[in-house]
């Protein structure tokens, strides 16, 4: 079951872009084929090849599934980039097979890295997208001040800190929900931070005794709302 | 807080080998800094440098913890190897930070790997530990054939399967026990393998209705059974 990608999809044709028949013709996709094409807004369409002779893939559509697979939650993280890009591409490649919705990248006092390469990393969503099967294409946003988005999210918040006798997220967390979960850099958040955040109705809690690794805390918060909503 | 480890420890003083001090070195660790130490089977220890002047770190021990924050539960994960070998070091740097207790590399029919470096893999699961201040190194263990391993894993057992209509992995996994859980390679396993595993008494699950990468699926696992402690 191969499942492409593009933004726009006409509900009766769709012609395939040229990198989207690039990706046709490494899977040696042939003219009379089935193949799955998402909107990455919940609409997943089951069409046959009816055409490639030029190399570009021509599509009929055959069936049109609406809110395929939705999930019954909406979980936002707010993360610090890794200082490492692959650690955090890594990141955004996991979270979106587990199926989050939103990304803020944040930048906070302890910040290592205060550039991104938003191009690359949207096609690492589309890649991990079409891998998982999934009709969602997650949100990601440009990176703000950790001041600016504790100001603005809503409903069930969450901030993960590594302080010990602190409620567990999974204790806390509730199904069903808008859910915002903030990451912290490698030296954690400031106190500062903790402070405005609490101000702002965020949670502290903990993920646990170990001391993860900023993308693994984000992969582990994604994997306990998942679990939760199951 | 760094911790350095050794796989035998003397409980009143301990000279660090060539590679960790080199790793202190980076560290700027200097004589009188408290460090820790751990031997990877749950001793964690509190050290001082008495002297790093040929550039090996002398220690001594001053604090002793026993069973340093011990899990309740032993996770055991078979595994087919990804074909990209980075994949897999992600999946077991990853599964440390959880606190999986040991990894078995599986030989599946769809298996795409069939060799692995374990030397630099055991220098994975070191740094992992060390990362996420564990007292506990996982045990790697040398690939089997997978119907070797059904054969001999013992308590709850569950197989992940990529079917519709199965139980989810969290509504099934009870607390406190040792778990072994099998994942398969890209293909998912065989039809032969799924039924060899059911008569040894494995569970077939789910884990979700996302296709995960196997490294996912391996560390989405992880985060089942950890949560289920929790």
């Amino acid at each position: 079951m191969h499942l492409f990608y593009a933004a726009h999809i006409d509900p009766e044709f769709h012609i395939l872009s040229q990198e989207e028949s690039k990706h046709c013709r490494v899977l040696r996709i042939k003219a009379g084929d089935f193949v799955y094409l998402t909107d990455g807004k919940g609409n997943m369409f089951k069409a046959i090849v009816s055409d490639n002779s030029t190399g570009i893939y021509h599509l009929k559509i055959v069936e049109h599934f609406t809110d395929f697979h939705k999930k019954p939650y909406r979980l936002h993280i707010g993360i610090a980039p890794t200082k490492h890009t692959d650690r955090f591409e890594w990141f955004l490649e996991k979270a979106t097979e587990l199926g989050i919705c939103e990304f803020t990248p944040l930048l906070c006092e302890h910040s290592e890295k205060t550039h991104l390469k938003y191009e690359r990393l949207e096609k690492v969503l589309v890649s991990a997208l079409k891998q998982s099967f999934s009709a969602y294409l997650p949100k990601l946003n440009y990176m703000v001040n950790f001041s600016d988005f504790v100001n603005s999210a809503f409903d069930q918040k969450f901030i993960a800190v590594c302080t010990e006798n602190l409620p567990h997220l999974s204790s806390v967390c509730k199904p069903g929900r808008q859910t915002t979960i903030l990451i912290g850099p490698e030296g954690d958040f400031s106190e500062n931070e903790i402070m405005l955040a609490q101000k702002n109705n965020f949670i502290p809690i903990t993920l646990g005794k170990n001391r993860l690794r900023t993308e693994t805390a984000g992969i582990f918060a994604c994997s306990v709302v998942n679990i939760i909503n199951s």
